[in-house]
Parts: C-alpha cells; sequence; structure tokens
C-alpha cells in the first residue's frame, strides 16, 4: 500500500494522490490510504470505512458540526498520469488526472483532518467514492439513506475546484424529453404527410430566443440555463419522418423547486402538440450564506476571498437536501475539471490550505520557502 | 427454369412472375425466364442478354422507335411471397411482393412484346435489373453508359405502378447536408457557449412556413417539395451542443435544373451562418406530352384515361437525360409499392393492358370471363 504522508508539503501531498490512480469504480487504493493516513496520525477523529468511503469525526461536544468532504474518484486517465509539476507562463502547476478535480481538494482536507486536532467546531471529514458516475452510484446517496446521521451537521463544505474561491449552494437540473409526431409520406408528396422534424421549429426558436432568469440569493447571482442538448429525428433520405426528439437540459436557481422548474418549461410550450417527459431532475441548493457557521466561514477566510454562486449542480446539494447549508470550496479551476490538460496552481492550494487554517483557528506554519533569502 | 406462357391470362402471367423471387441482386432466375419466354415467342424480336437485363427490339424499319421499359426486381419480401389471389371488398386483387412494383407491368410488358409482332413504330423492350437499389448500381446506368443506343427511342414508357393512369415526366431530386457550428460548453455556464441546436432554429422555422412553388408543364401540375429528412445534434446531457446537423430533401419541378434547385436553397439559407453541401442530386424529367409520339399515345389510350404529373423520381429521368420524352404508365396504386401488403387490382391489369393494345393497333381478344352469362 501507497503510504501518504499528511504532514508532507501540501503539493507533494497532492502529487501523491493524484498519483494512486482512482477511476470512479477503482478507490479502494486511495480509500485504503486515506483510511490509514487517518488512523496513524489522527488519534483524535473515529475513523469509519463505508465501501470505499471514509470518514473521520471528532466528537468534542461542540455546539455546532461541519461537515468537510471530498470525492476520490476521477473521470477516465487521458495519458495524464502520473502527475507533472511543471512551471508554465511563470506559475507553478501539478499537472495529471484528478489534480483539480479534487484531489487537491482532498489533499487539503487530508492534512487539516490531522492538524486539526481541537478545532473550535465538531468535524466530520468524509472522502468518497463513485461522485463522477451516476447519482445512484454515488456513496453519498446510499449514505444518505443506510445512515443519514454520517452527514448531519450544521454546515457542509465541499472541496470541488473554486479556484480557492467560495461557491455557494448550486443550480437545479433537469431533463426533459420532448417528441412531436406528425405522419410519414414519400418526401416527393409531402402534403399526404406531417413533417415532425418541422414541428420542433417552436421548439427550437423559443429555446434559441429564451431570456433565462437571473437570481440573486444571499448576494449571489444564479443565471439560469435552458438549453436543447440534443435533437434526433428522419427515417431515410425519401421519407417524411413522423417523430422527432429533443433533450433538453434546464439549469435551475436553487430558490426554485424540481416542481415549479418542470411547470416552467411546460408553460413555454403549452400551446404546441408535443410529448413532454422528465427524464432526470436534482434540485439546486440554496447557499444558505446567512446561516451562522456560513457567516464565521466566510468572516474567517476574510475579505478577499472570492464569493460567487455555483452554477453547475455538485454534491452541496444532496447536504442542501438534508438541510445542511453547503458551499463548494476547493484549489483548481473548475472549467478545468475533466479536461487531458488537468492542472492545479500550486498557488490554489497553499491559499486554499491557509485559508482553512485560519476557519480552524490554526496557525500557519512559515514554510521553507517564503523564508526571506 | 420456370416457364413463363406470354399468351396465359394477365393475371396468371402476373402470378407467375412474381412467384419467381426477384429480390434486387437475384434477377438472374427471373431474367433466364424472361429471355427464354421472348426467345420462344416472339421471332419478331431481335433478343439481347446484358447481365441479368434483357432487351427485345423490333427492326421494321419504321419512322419512330418507341422504349418501353420496365424493372425486373423487388424491395426485400416481407413474407408476403407467394403471391395470393383474393377478393378484398368487392374487388379482385393479386397480392405478394412485386404484384404492384412492378410486375403486373412487367407481365403486360411481356405480354404485348410477344403480341405486338407488327407495331405501327418499331419497339425497344427493356427487362433490365437493380432499379430497388442505388443508382449507380441500376443496370440502366451501366446500359447508359456503354449502349446508350439501346436506349435510344423518340418516346419512352416506363411500366411504373400508376393505377393505369399516366404519369408524365417526374421531379428532381436533391439532398442538402446543412451543418450548425457553436462553441460547447457545460450545460450550467450556457453563456460561456453557443447552441448549434439553437443555431437551426431559423431552418426548421424557414422549411416549416415554406410554401412550395406548384409548377404546370404540358397541362401536368408538379408539387414541389422542401423537407427536413433528418437531425441530429448532441454530445452529452451536460453540454451545449458545438455541432447540429440536418439533411434536407428538395424535390423540384422537372424545368428546374439541378444547379437552379442547389441555388434555391441556398437562397432560402443565404443569410445564416451555415454549412451546406449538396450529397445526391438527379434531375427531373419533362413531361414531353406536346411531342408526337406522346401525343399519339394520349390519343390511343383514350378520353378516359387520367394523365398526372409523377411526383416521385423514377427512371424516366434518365431517359429524359437522354433526350427521350418519357412517362410512366402501368397497373398498381404507387402508393403500396414496398408495402407488406403489396397488390395489384386485376382490374388495373386489365385496363393497362388494353390502353396499350389499343396504342399499338391490337385487336382486343373477347376475354372468357367477360363474355354474357
Amino acid at each position: 500500500m501507497v503510504i501518504l504522508d499528511p504532514h508532507a508539503d501540501i503539493v507533494d501531498l497532492t502529487a501523491a494522490i493524484v498519483d494512486i490512480e482512482s477511476v470512479s469504480g477503482n478507490e479502494a487504493a486511495l480509500a485504503d490510504a486515506v483510511e490509514q493516513a487517518l488512523r496513524e496520525n489522527a488519534p483524535h477523529l473515529e475513523v469509519l470505512r463505508d465501501g470505499d468511503t471514509v470518514i473521520a469525526r471528532t466528537e468534542l461536544g461542540r455546539s455546532q458540526r461541519v461537515v468537510v468532504a471530498g470525492h476520490l474518484d476521477t473521470v477516465p486517465v487521458a495519458g495524464n498520469l502520473p502527475s507533472v509539476r511543471r512551471i508554465r507562463e511563470g506559475r507553478e502547476e501539478l499537472a495529471g488526472r484528478g489534480s483539480c478535480d479534487m484531489k487537491g481538494g482532498v489533499a487539503v482536507l487530508l492534512a487539516l483532518a490531522v492538524e486539526a486536532t481541537s478545532p473550535p467546531m465538531d468535524l466530520t471529514w468524509i472522502f468518497y467514492d463513485h461522485e463522477e458516475v451516476a447519482s445512484a452510484d454515488n456513496s453519498l446517496t446510499r449514505i444518505a439513506a443506510e445512515r443519514p446521521d454520517l452527514l448531519a451537521g450544521d454546515f457542509a463544505i465541499l472541496g470541488e475546484p473554486t479556484s480557492a474561491g467560495v461557491e455557494g449552494g448550486c443550480k437545479g437540473t433537469m431533463k426533459l424529453e420532448v417528441t412531436a409526431r406528425g405522419t410519414a409520406a414519400h418526401s416527393a408528396r409531402d402534403w399526404v404527410g406531417d413533417n415532425a422534424i418541422h414541428r420542433l421549429a417552436p421548439v427550437l426558436e423559443r429555446l434559441a430566443a429564451y431570456e433565462a432568469r437571473r437570481a440573486v440569493i444571499d448576494g449571489l447571482e444564479y443565471r439560469e440555463c435552458l438549453n436543447v442538448v440534443a435533437i434526433d429525428g428522419g427515417i431515410a433520405g425519401n421519407v417524411i419522418p413522423d417523430r422527432a426528439h429533443v433533450t433538453l437540459n434546464y439549469r435551475f436557481a436553487p430558490d426554485t423547486s424540481v416542481a415549479q422548474a418542470e411547470a416552467h418549461v411546460r408553460e413555454l410550450l403549452c400551446d404546441l402538440d408535443l410529448e413532454i417527459e422528465v427524464s432526470d431532475a436534482a434540485a439546486g441548493a440554496l447557499p444558505g450564506l446567512d446561516t451562522a457557521p456560513a457567516r464565521e466561514f466566510l468572516a474567517a477566510l476574510g475579505e478577499d476571498v472570492r464569493v460567487d454562486a455555483k452554477q453547475g449542480w455538485t454534491d452541496v446539494a444532496r447536504f442542501s437536501a438534508l438541510g445542511v447549508p453547503a458551499v463548494n470550496f476547493g484549489p483548481g479551476d473548475p472549467l478545468l475539471a475533466h479536461t487531458d490538460d488537468e492542472h492545479v496552481p500550486v498557488e490554489d492550494l497553499r491559499r486554499s490550505l491557509a485559508a482553512l487554517r485560519r476557519w480552524l483557528g490554526l496557525s500557519q506554519p512559515v514554510e521553507a520557502d517564503t523564508l526571506p533569502a
């Protein structure tokens, strides 16, 4: 088993974690290493293992509990392992699959879990599996159903990449399957038929012209998005098609319920003769930045930390659904997640670690490379 | 080898031809039977065999030559062989693969080729293969290239199903591939991208609203058709697609060239940012009903024969391209072609035969079942 040293420099620790390949379904080795590092270095934590999820908790009897969570898995490797430490355009980076999404965050969490022996709040550290795959396979789905107490808390922080800023809550997401029916005919005699693809014209027209709502919640702007993400239709080159179909994806602000989101899309298309079916839906998450633990977290991070709305759906919504306000905070540019050139700036790792140390009331060690020359 | 008797009752002859399965590529047995029937029963004809095409010609030194052609092949059998003679809703029919498209016509042609020993014009009877497949494989493509003299004439009649009416000329057909490009992005941040499917909105809108031209030529109305016959686009449910594509099919009147047809579609979409490419095109055929041999043909058929425009593309266009005016005339409802319930009314077979006999100056035999009881 690879031994992880949670006291190592954060870049070295991140590289070591990145280099344990853990594509979804193959998290066991990394979960073993994380579990071992916690058991050997953090006697102040109760360590649980559930499948390939590792949960470590303080039991200090504090008045508040904060959940800090990060997923261990990555999307498939694209020739980008092992990790490479490099300087590009004057910036030091660690590149490799998972470096951004989200092993930089996992490294920061692991270091802090070991370091924070006496934090001002109780902490639940969660290192979980199967985040990059279907929601049903996500281990948080299973734990929320079987052991919701393990996810309980007054506030939650997800270590997803946010460029070491805070991204609060997240938008909901819904997929709708919209089908138009017509009548097939020979394409040389179209007046005998009714072209189902042509019946989608007003659907595309309305979506193309759609002015999406921008909802400001707790000072954060959630920009809604409503798009056709797939379209298909056609039988043969000489046939008027009798069926055409689009998949819509609606990303809606977290003040909107799944039912309200569905009603909104149906209303937009209500005068058209279409079959509309919701094929997937997940509510968003309110940022909850007005709650006490959130305010304390933001205050500890300081004025210079950027606070934005999270646009993409993340697991913060799972905590939100359990009544736990949640934010995303972690190193790495979210736009680099899943790309072949995935990387994390070293500066992001250090800033994330320092910010969370402030929040946890930990001293900031003077690092060798920041000493005066 | 099955022996065909061209002197048999036309329904029996059609049934015998239908029962020799001849799905495209498997025409040899039927071609053998047709060749044999001609060689044994029509000493007045010069019989040629070219692949699975049989050509039989008079050489009487007449001032005009008319080509009468029919294809031997069918689309695949759908449990509808052997043929069934039946009465449905009081109407006598022969049902089975090819009965309508176009072995009823082949039977009529074979009977007349044998019967017309001294017609008022020279005749070229063509029984050909590979009509129901790609144009390049059609034996008329090969013969037009290698032996255009075999297709030469002043007029041509194609025995395609027309319910024993005349359908003159045919529309041209063109397929165009239209592609819209955009910029991919996460569907929760669509403002970073540019949805290529949405860019197709004006294409669908214009096609749905398109008022197709109706061209009247030689008194026949050709209704143009312009349709989206296929559409596709989409990468994943959470991605703004960067490419979307439609296939258009334009069926244009025979007074319009392929170049003019292409220009027309490009003009319709000219202000949109699209890639447009012609993937297939074939000119139509003018009916040529004002030519002397066509007028003689129509006059012989009589006042009660319906004369319409042919809307679908047929091999008449090949003759038209060789400068030979051509019409479609044959038993069977063209809308039944290729259907599993393909059938031909017995009445259509008898009317087609009788009409062409009038044209060829042949006496009408008194048939047993039309004698007074």
